[in-house]
């Protein structure tokens, strides 16, 4: 007999060389119908593997990302076979699943693929699943192994590196391939798939190597899944924010001055501009002090910090000095220039907690087949603060922290998010610096904050950074994709690095903790998933142009003007559209940049005093004609919906 | 008989060998009385050197920097004379005038001098003025020179480097000096002199060599211009913005940070908000579009530029990537930047001019010796902004950046100003960018710019950049001492360079013409002189912090607080000092901190709604008691009295 321990903790005992779905047979018939993949100890095992020692097992449905991780993996295998069958003599070399979906890198020869090839590869897989082939996991000496893929050179490299006596193979249908394990039971379970693109890869990824073409798929055991994925992929296309910056004159990047270096166009610049003036705002009232540090550091102040011993390799690279021969770098994080400010000055517990907030541009480089818009940049410009407090002061400042991070979400629309608290592996004591008193007060204010504030929240042990916990949220946009956004961290090794300190009441020197805190993160990543989530309709109060003012004709200018004035003198950003083209073609180009309003002008309007208006999106809709001082009314109650005050 | 010429154009015969003095003398007895140096055909003469061909020439008295010039290099002979009778042995090396006064480098041997020597030398000095002797040039061999220094050799060393026959003598009293010339007539006219400090300084400036002491003076031909001059350096003491800075919390350098790199604490951070917000709004009602971009940029944008081949090798050097090998260099300017935002779309000129501007941060190297407060950093903050016209708009848009520059001086109470237009040397047109036809227009553009804007202008020939002419403002500060400030350039080289274009009404592409713009010059330096300016009393709306709430006791602390928060209500920053400290004490500290306003709160102003207002620097007035509401309007008439609507 064998222990199995579940991960509710329950301890259930069964004959030694049960599988994970007749464990999961033991339970319940409907959870062993949905089983398709399974961890035992640690290892990712097929469902029909036997189990003989003791251990702990987790089973997975398709609603687990492993489960998924299984279904796809499997998918590909099936998709490898339908290529073999199509395209005889390819050579296949490795095919993973990947976060939507799975791929296969295949030298195909002297074939080539294209999109029209798709759909038979589609009908193939789906065939072949139909026959409910299950996938049996098999041992294989190396000497096998190189036999059955004496004429690929791929496999057999992947072989050669392989130890014999570890060497599995698994065969489903007709086909046999070189595999780990972590399979579905069998192939019926795939009712839907598509082969979404075709690309270019290296063989391992070394452009040395031969090119191979890699095919991405994706799989689903429901054809309305596949259905909605597909909408949503289409949903997301039109909501990219690279396509939506462009369109909507945000940003743009110039080859001249460097890749993943951005260049805010004025309308980035002013929605940039306003989001900073509104977290400026709510940082002055929540007793924060804005700072300015420069962009560059001396070498050794990252000497100081640590980064340079962990990443100064794979950074920029240090800027010399001509005549002193000194070296800088750009900084990668801000942190160290607010414990300079820190150190100015000696300060007394009653002076804390002191809190230095900066719009600080750091630089970390990215390699460029990494960079991709704004969400992976090599500059970006943090919405940073650093707290230095007390111990004591851990619990009611983290509390602070969060009430502005909920503030900044709920004023941008973001109400759907999860938290989590990374907290020390207690098994591994010696990992953390600072002491074990502080660690556990520290853990403590952060779950009891998220606890109070009523976050949605998991801790994750051993997640925690060595010199702190700390908190993250992650927001779902309208597509239900995650995102991580702000961040809390608490610190204890930069305080003992920079010997920061404070005379405490008993008139001795103690060591302040440090919180770090963005709740953006980035300018550049928010903006680019507030685009993406809102597909560029941001909330009234952040729109770069709130209105636009389409006159009929150039009759009428003089009171569109008027109107502009109007708005213009209530703080309400306006923009006239004078020139002379049909009141059909402005209407359509005003959609495209997104004026949450357009108010036309024409005769009755102006002899009325009146504008007709006509909401972003309601095209089907009839305009509403109103008094402009209503209209004012109207903009301000819009905006006063999502902006309340902090 | 030779033919003079002289400044206003008026030419004069005199027999060849007539002195500057005697021409002096036929204009005027008083002029012949004043005139203590001259200029010759652009070379320095004495007043008595022959005249002996035609020429132009330049009559110089102490109100003119050239005649400062010779008075201050005639008391260092007198100082050498001096030091050398009291000190007999030292070793004389090198003795300029400089910007205020002169200084002489000494090898004093065995001897130390300090402060408490002082008065004997300029007691010295006053008594071998008094006996009026003349400053006689005369020529000498290279053998008669070195023979006389044989035992100095730091003399030896500047007279091996001269050709024979170009050695010149200067011989007053008992004294003689290796000298080229450019001394007053006698030293009669030395009334009044201090010597200033000494110094390390190491032979020809090259710290391997010997360190010599630098003793620096200043001398004028009345004792009251000493007094005044000492009285100002006092105030200037006081007013050091590195002092300042320090005073109110401002700034700050930290060593492990580097040199030249400001920190600027959360009041700094306030003041340069201030004034970027204030800027901004102007700007834009001003039709500037804000943008922001990144603080490096490829070595190739600026090989573009041509600022690499001009400057690369004296500048921060370039900062290289791990993989790509890329290499970037630390921005020393916006322009590249703003050209590739310009490029990143095609414009009709009908979209012109375009205004970019950007608070951009750029970093320029000094060497660390070079370094000084704010005015000279390595990393500062423009207030820049580029204007994209066509050649036909550059009159009208150089009048509109003059209207903005005297706005932003008048708005900051810099009422004292003057301008210099540069305009290109008409003899050398091959040292300029730019069709003939381009300049005549930009620089007609801006002369009847700075005319048709009653600036107190002067146009300099030959001052103009090679890429186009110019416009810089000189300020006046609180002391008299000139600062440049904002400059207005016209650049036609960029616009080349980045081969910009904008479609034409003809339908063709033309070339853009960029103006370079900075009302404030950088935000470093501005603030600096603003400090320097004001004393730290800034104008009341730039004021980081316009009121201080003084309570008698803690009893009032709740009244103290209301009044806070009516403030704060009608945005007025305010801080409220309710520390357990004596009245005295928290006056005294609040004069020191500049708040240009204290309302001391007790039983009286809570049992009648009012506060006690005490003015900034009015320590001998009673204070006014007043209604809080008109403390409020008060404060809101003295902030429209500077700050008006652009």
């Amino acid at each position: 007999m064998i222990k199995i321990t579940l991960p509710d903790g329950s301890v259930r005992e069964y004959a030694s060389g049960i599988t994970p779905h007749d464990v999961a047979l033991s339970i319940s018939e409907g959870l062993a119908r949905n089983v398709i993949s399974a961890n035992f100890n640690g290892t990712t095992v097929e469902t029909v593997t036997p189990l003989t020692t003791d251990g702990s097992l987790v089973l997975y449905t398709w609603n687990d990302a492993e489960g998924k991780k299984a279904f796809w993996h499997s998918t590909s295998h099936v998709m490898a076979q339908a290529l073999q069958e199509l395209y005889p003599g390819i050579k296949l070399t490795i095919g993973p699943a990947i976060d939507n979906g799975f791929y296969y890198d295949v030298d195909f020869g002297e074939n080539k693929i294209s999109d029209n090839d798709f759909k038979a590869i589609e009908d193939r897989i789906l065939a072949i699943s139909k026959e409910k082939h299950e996938f049996k996991m098999r041992n294989a000496t190396k000497a096998e192994a190189l036999e059955l893929y004496k004429d690929n050179e791929y496999k057999t490299e992947l072989i050669q590196n392989l130890e014999d006596g570890t060497i599995t193979f698994c065969d489903h249908s007709t086909f046999t391939d070189l595999c780990r394990g972590g399979h579905i039971p069998n192939t019926g379970i795939i009712k839907a798939v598509k082969i979404l693109s075709v690309a270019g890869a290296y063989w391992r990824g070394d452009e040395k190597n031969k090119q191979l073409t890699r095919v991405y798929g994706i799989s689903f055991p429901k054809q309305k899944d596949l259905t909605e994925y597909l909408a949503l992929l289409e949903e997301a296309k039109k909501r990219d924010h690279r396509k939506l910056g462009k369109e909507l004159d945000l940003f743009t990047f110039s080859q001249k001055v460097g890749q993943g270096l951005p260049l805010w166009l004025p309308k980035g610049a002013a929605l940039r501009e306003r989001l900073e003036q509104f977290l400026k705002k709510a940082q002055k009232k929540a007793g924060y002090e804005q700072v300015v540090t420069p962009h560059i550091g001396h070498k050794e102040l990252y000497v100081t910090s640590g980064h340079y011993a962990k990443y100064g390799a794979d950074s920029f690279q240090p800027i010399h000095t001509p005549v002193e021969g000194e070296e800088y770098l750009l900084k990668p994080m801000n942190c160290p220039h607010h414990c300079e400010i820190y150190n100015a000055k000696p300060w007394s517990y009653k002076d804390l907690p002191k809190r230095y907030a900066e719009f600080g541009t750091v630089y970390r480089y990215e390699q460029s087949g990494e960079l991709h818009g704004l969400t992976r940049v090599r500059c970006f410009t943090q919405d940073d603060a650093h707290i230095f407090c007390t111990p004591d002061q851990l619990d009611e400042e983290f509390k602070k922290v969060i009430d502005l991070v909920l503030y900044v979400f709920g004023s941008l629309g973001f109400e759907n998010f999860t938290a989590q608290v990374s907290v020390r592996d207690l098994n591994n004591p010696d990992k953390y610096i600072g002491s074990v008193e502080n660690w556990g007060k520290a853990e403590n204010a952060i779950i009891s904050a998220a606890k109070d504030k009523g976050l949605n929240y998991v801790v994750e042990s051993g997640e925690a950074a060595f010199y702190g916990p700390k908190l993250d949220f992650m927001v779902k946009d309208a597509l239900g994709r995650s995102w991580q956004l702000g961040t809390i961290q608490v610190d204890y090794n930069l305080p003992e690095r920079f010997d920061l300190s404070y005379k405490g009441s008993d008139d001795k020197l103690h060591r302040p903790v440090m919180i770090h805190r963005a709740p953006f993160g980035s300018m550049e990543r928010f903006v680019a998933i507030l685009l993406e989530n809102t597909a560029g309709h941001f909330p009234l109060w952040l729109m770069p142009e709130q209105v636009i003012i389409l006159s009929l004709s150039e009759k009428y200018e003089k009171y569109a003007k008027k109107v502009l004035n109007l708005l213009e003198n209530n703080e309400i950003r306006a923009k006239l559209d004078d020139r002379n083209e049909t009141i059909g073609k402005k209407i359509r180009e005003a959609e495209l940049q997104k004026f949450p309003f357009m108010l036309i002008i024409g005769e009755d309007e102006e002899q009325n005093g009146t504008v007709s208006v006509r909401k972003q999106g309601e095209s089907g809709k009839t305009n509403t004609s109103m008094k402009i001082e209503d209209f004012i009314s109207l903009i301000e109650e819009e905006v006063n919906k999502t902006l309340k005050q902090f």
